[in-house]
Order: structure tokens, then sequence, then C-alpha cells
């Protein structure tokens, strides 16, 4: 899990010199802006998202015997740092007071309360303009037609029907605990899942995976997407601050329904092994090993012990 | 005035109708997304920004002998009706609590008033990335090339260093009274201008003007853009609510300065003028008539007259 922990920091590091590199920077009248964007996407999280998009296409390179070259690992970094961005660019909105109203992100200031809220809403508004900036910059992306399908395939993942459409039903149930169980997956596998998901598609893409390896890697981070949300549910209740650096027992608190207030403690534990192993028997029907997407498999479910 | 009004409210028609057929809409359990998104994009205002995508579109393919088909009208539709849906996220954002907190806007409630203020910021967020969704879509736009570069140049003209990098000048330089005109207009060239000036732009794109027609059509609208914006400083001061569909007398409220506290009203009603002139100028460059986009220039700084 250490050998695995350190893979996931190079990957990290590697996106954050994307990030670094691409992101606006400069004294202009709109420099706090640049700050703000700056700020949440760089140097946080263990960017997990990244991790999947890089490995992904390092993986189906492998599985069609051919060459992982650096022109398309540079381009996996492309979508993987903008997906990240995006990831960002959701959590200063979630965050801010008319939403989760959550003043600790990665162990830091939220982005509004570092800035204020009205920098906070327009630096997410930026770095979702920014991201489809770079994806469809032809100096990225070689082919154009993948350049356009990946755009089409990242919004429609963040959309009303995706991520965004998950939010808005996160927020507008919270503190009612009448929603079951399918309610739950159902927010669930918008709010987190679709850009998870995502993350393998965009690599689908752009390694011209069959539609076989499109839906078997597809379906492989659906599985850990849903195992991370539990781990994750299952950490709100037990972690401490320190180490999830945002506040926990939010859920309690708030009196949010997630999978271990309707499904209890045992069985959710139970419900995150089984997704994980369901991931890792789709990544063995290629017949080939892959190290690395097992290991994040398991690690989805283990991430803070 | 009144024939030219009539062209603008029939265009204005076909861009709902586009919005209305392909807004997402549903009974599911973000359905109050869906709502939020069309309360504010569809039957509102007067589209002048998707007028200037038309129209630039009509013109390029008579200077250039073309014929203007159907198919390519339609995809002229298409790139209007989402810059229109931009131009709407960045007013629901813009009206906000910690923006402008503006109640109402196009004569009803602004959208936080109307839903409430985590609708407001996940409806701007979710018709942002409908957009690119769109523009992307295989459907609409058959040229991948273009797609992409429409993607790249509409992302770049509303982010950080356009549209939203103006905006966040403009709040951070509220109730300061220092900025000279030079940085008036600076932000104005982000805030408004950007995305003016990326009608024109996307137009020529889709019909693959010269780099000489395309850059006489980018700044034609970049002067109307300055011209409008001063009209509407003037209007801020002279007009009324119910025409102008939102308080007037803001700037002078907020102490902002803008075009008019600074020149003071004859020079700046002047100055709109004389933008208005260098637009129709640059239209009469071409050697060939285009009335319409003459009368948008006309238009611009006597809208409410």
């Amino acid at each position: 899990m250490i050998e695995f922990q350190n893979k996931l920091e190079k990957n990290s590091q590697e996106i954050d010199r994307f990030l670094d590199s691409y992101l606006p920077s400069g004294n202009g009248l709109n420099s706090k802006l640049f700050k703000a964007m700056r700020y949440s996407s760089i140097s946080g999280g263990k960017k997990i998202r990244a991790y999947l998009v890089v490995e992904s296409g390092r993986f189906l390179s492998a599985v069609n015997n051919k060459d992982f070259t650096r022109s398309k690992y540079n381009e996996l970094v492309t979508v993987a740092s903008v997906i990240e961005a995006i990831h960002s660019y959701s959590l200063i909105h979630d965050d801010l007071p008319a939403m989760d109203n959550s003043p600790i992100r990665r162990g830091k200031d939220s982005n509004h309360i570092k800035f204020d809220d009205h920098t906070a809403i327009l630096a997410g508004d930026a770095l979702l303009s920014w991201a489809f900036e770079i994806i469809a910059d032809s100096k990225f992306i070689v082919d154009p037609e993948k350049r356009s399908e990946i755009c089409f395939v990242l919004a429609k993942a963040i959309g009303s029907n995706g991520m965004v459409g998950g939010q808005q039903a996160d927020m507008d149930f919270t503190e009612q605990n009448y929603l079951n169980l399918e309610q739950i997956e159902w927010i669930q596998n918008h709010k987190t899942g679709a850009l998870i998901s995502c993350c393998s598609h965009v690599a689908s893409i752009l390694f011209n995976a069959s539609d076989d390896q499109k839906s078997h890697l597809i379906n492989y981070a659906n599985h850990i997407g849903l195992a991370f949300q539990i781990a994750d549910d299952l950490l709100d209740l037990d972690g401490n601050e320190s180490s999830m650096g945002k506040p926990v027992m939010q859920d309690t608190k708030n009196k949010t329904p997630n999978f271990v207030t309707i499904l209890g403690k045992e069985k959710a534990t139970k419900r995150a092994l089984e997704e994980s192993c369901k991931a890792i028997n789709l990544i063995q029907k290629f017949k080939l090993e892959s190290e690395n997407l097992v290991s994040l498999a398991k690690y989805t479910v283990n991430r803070n012990k």
C-alpha cells in the first residue's frame, strides 16, 4: 500500500506541474481570480481521478499492444489535469455558504474563506471554462475528433444530468430522511460517480478502445466510484478531521441520509468491499495484469487505514 | 427601427425554440435544476448576441458568394443559442447576493429569488456545461475541427482572461472611485466585450472567413460592444425600471465608476455614437451592404428610444 501511495503521489506531482504551467497567472485587474483558481487546484488532494485517467490509458495501451509513448502520456496528463480542475471547481462551489457551508477543505481554508464569496463563485466558473479551453486546444490533443468527443463526454458527465444534477438533488433533499437506497445511489452516481466514470471514458477515447474495452473500464470506474463514496460515508462517521482534511460527522450533523445511515455500518462496509471486488473482477477480464488499477480498487476502500 | 425590432424578435423566437427543444427537462430528483435553467434562458431578453452570430454568418455567406443553406443556418442557430445560454448563466451568477445582489432581471424575479441561492449557482454551472455539450455534439455541427475550434474560442472568451475576469475586476473595484478610463474600458472589454466579439468570431469559423474578414467582423463587434455598454451606463442613469427590466441607478447607488461617471453624460453619449459609427465603417469596408449589421450598430445606441 505504501508503494501504491508513492505512485499516487508521483502522479499528483505531475498533475500539479501541468496545472502550475497552464493555469493563468499575472498582475492585472483580475489577478485575485488567478490566485483563487490556483489556490484550490494545485497541491491539493490525492488526485485519484487523475490517476484513474492515466492508468486507464496505460492499461489500454498494454492490452492493445501499443507503445505507451511520451506524447500519448502527455495527452493523458492534459485530460487528467483538466478533470482535477473540474473536481476543484465543484468543491469550491459545494463549500460555499449557499451550499454545504464548509470552512475547511483539504486541510486548509475553503476558497471562499481564503478569498471571499464572489471570488469563489467566479474561480469555480473560470476553472470550468479553463477546462474546456485546454481540452479544445490543438496544442495539447492532436486529433480534432478526439478533442471534440472528450469535450462532449466531459460536459455531459458534469452537467445537469451528471455531477451538477447530483449536487442539486443532494442539496434539495438535505435534512430529509425519507430517501431510500435507490435514491441515495442515484444521487451518488450523479454527484460523484459521473466524473469518476468519465475518467475511464476519456482514456478510452484517447486510446481507441474497442466498445467492449470501453464498457469494461467504465464499469470498473462505476464500481470504484461507488466503493469510494461508501468509504467516504464511513469515514465521515469514523474518521478524524486532520486525516480527512475536512470536517467529519457532517452528514450526521446535517441529518443527510447516506449509505451508512440507510444500510448501517456493517452492511455498508460489506457493500463497499463488494464494489471494490467487482471492479477488480472487471480488470481481470482483460486477461492482463494491471497492478495499478487493482491497487486503486483496493485503495478506494482502505484510504485511511 | 420598428422593422429591425421585428427582425430581432423573430430571431429571438428561433433561439427560444432551440433552447426549449434541447435544454434538459424531466421529473427526476434534479428537476428543480432543469426548471431553473429554463427559467432564465428561454423567453428573456432581446438576444442581441444571438442576432450578431446569425447575421455575421449570413453576411459572410453573401460576401463570399456562398449559398446560405438551411444546414448552415442551423449551425448558426446552435452556436447563437449556446452563447445566449452562456449569457444567461453569467447573469444568474452576477445577480446572486454574493455578487450584485439584484432581485430583478429581465422584468421578473432573478433566478435565486424565484428558486434559491444554491439552485441559482448550480443552474449557472449546468448552463455552462450544457453550452459545451451542445457545441461538441456532432449532431449539431458537422466538422469536428470547427466544433473544437468554437469550443476553444468560446471557452477563452468567457474565462478568467475574458468575461469572468472582467466580472472579478468589476466586483473587486466596486465602491472604489479611483479607476481611470483605461481601467473602465479594460473591465468592459472583458466583462461584456469578450462574449460579444466572440459572436462574430464563431460565425467566422463556421463560414471559413478569411483572416481579413474575421478581423473586420471582430472589430465591428468590439465597437458595438463598447457602444452597447456606454449606452447601458447612460440608461442606468436615465432609463426606467420597467423598460430596462432591471433596477436602474445601480451604479450610482453602488458608487461604481462607469463611462458616464468618468466622462460625464455629454462625452459618454458622443463616445457611444463614435463607436457605433466605427462599427458601421468596418461593415462598409466589405463593399457589400449589410442592412442588418448596420441596423444593429445603430440600435445599440438607440435601444430605449
